[in-house]
């Protein structure tokens, strides 16, 4: 296998990330780019989600996909070998998040000519990434049955900044006691618009239905 | 039942957090207060271990617990219904660690006089508390079946900065991809003396012998 392309991000120079976060959306925008900020704890499965979802996606759409840790390149090997997509890895060199000046250098780095739909799996934490503005078009937070209902109420922020939550690992609902209506509830008390997608990136299940979010939302991004 | 306190902490003023974190552990000792601070993601189970473990040893050791979350008390109110332990809740106004500073104000603030054994539970986040020495005597890392075996590999600081590995849902493991085996090779090569403790926080099995390890510890810490 070709060895991934890696790069070391540097903390950025900007003072005011939202100013910056709104460059990288005019950018993407007037590039007909569709880019997705998805985010999670470690373990909630942000990889396998992505690999179920390009590859229902890859026949009608040119991917790009930047997977950003601290260390490690094991996510992008996975991506790469699974779904074929154009892919790099950021590693932030311990920051806990990226922020739009790190997307924009992830952005160049990727070569995004010719791509129309792009994936940030961010670093794996509930708390840092929330509190930056990376200028995705759009904010996908994942969380996983095994981590509890109970996540809106401890990590508010990320799930006010979702534009959907992907609900992931239902094929275990039986093993957890997860309660997913005490769970929406939660989340809408927070954000009373976001969209639950619950799926299973282990066995398929509903990875159907966030395709069709993806569509759907590129669609009216590019129309916007 | 009794309102919880809750502990509005600030960022610290302490420019050394490292000299702060030494007198932090100086002052446990010399109290003969063995503090554990229990780091984890999101969901990892650290309360239920907490209240499991507590009940083992609380007719050993008089308990003191700080639950420190982003917002909200949920923590702190089962560990008071469940255990009977004197516990407060730190609020960390969003910030995604502790310092050695805000242990400090969290000890002040819990009145720790006469109180041997004290939890820190630290918030839910596998990045950034391993980048600050909370003062704490030993550091107690629980990961979780589900989470997968790969994450020393990911989050390479928080495996180094670990006493002890809880391996935590291990009555799930039939339905996971993780490989216990692989997990420890993943660990040992970034802490090769750090012990891994299979537990399942549910059912209770294992947490005996976390609690023979807190035991042998404190003791150590207390004749060291």
């Amino acid at each position: 296998m070709e060895e991934v392309k890696v790069i070391e991000l540097k903390e950025s120079v900007f003072a005011d990330n939202d100013a910056e976060a709104k460059r990288v959306r005019q950018q993407l925008r007037s590039r007909g780019q569709f880019l997705v900020n998805v985010m999670s704890s470690p373990g909630s499965g942000k990889t396998t989600t992505l690999t179920r979802l390009i590859n229902l996606l890859k026949s009608d759409y040119k991917i790009g996909v930047m997977e950003a840790d601290i260390d490690g390149a094991v996510d992008t090997e996975d991506i790469v070998r699974d779904t074929g997509a154009k892919a790099i890895q950021l590693h932030t060199g311990g920051m806990c998040h990226l922020d739009a000046g790190m997307t924009k250098t992830g952005l160049d780095s990727l070569e995004t000519d010719g791509l129309d739909l792009l994936f940030l799996e961010n670093v794996g934490n509930l708390v840092c990434p929330a509190e930056f503005d990376t200028g995705a078009s759009k904010n996908c937070v994942i969380l996983s049955v095994p981590e509890g209902d109970d996540k809106p109420l401890k990590y508010p922020l990320m799930f006010e900044k979702a534009d959907v939550v992907v609900l992931n690992k239902v094929d275990v609902l039986p093993y957890f006691d997860f309660d997913i209506d005490k769970f929406k509830g939660y989340l809408a008390a927070r954000n009373p618009s976001c969209q639950v997608i619950p799926i299973s990136a282990k066995t398929g299940e509903g990875v159907d239905e966030l395709a069709a979010w993806v569509r759907r939302e590129a669609s009216a991004w590019r129309e916007a």
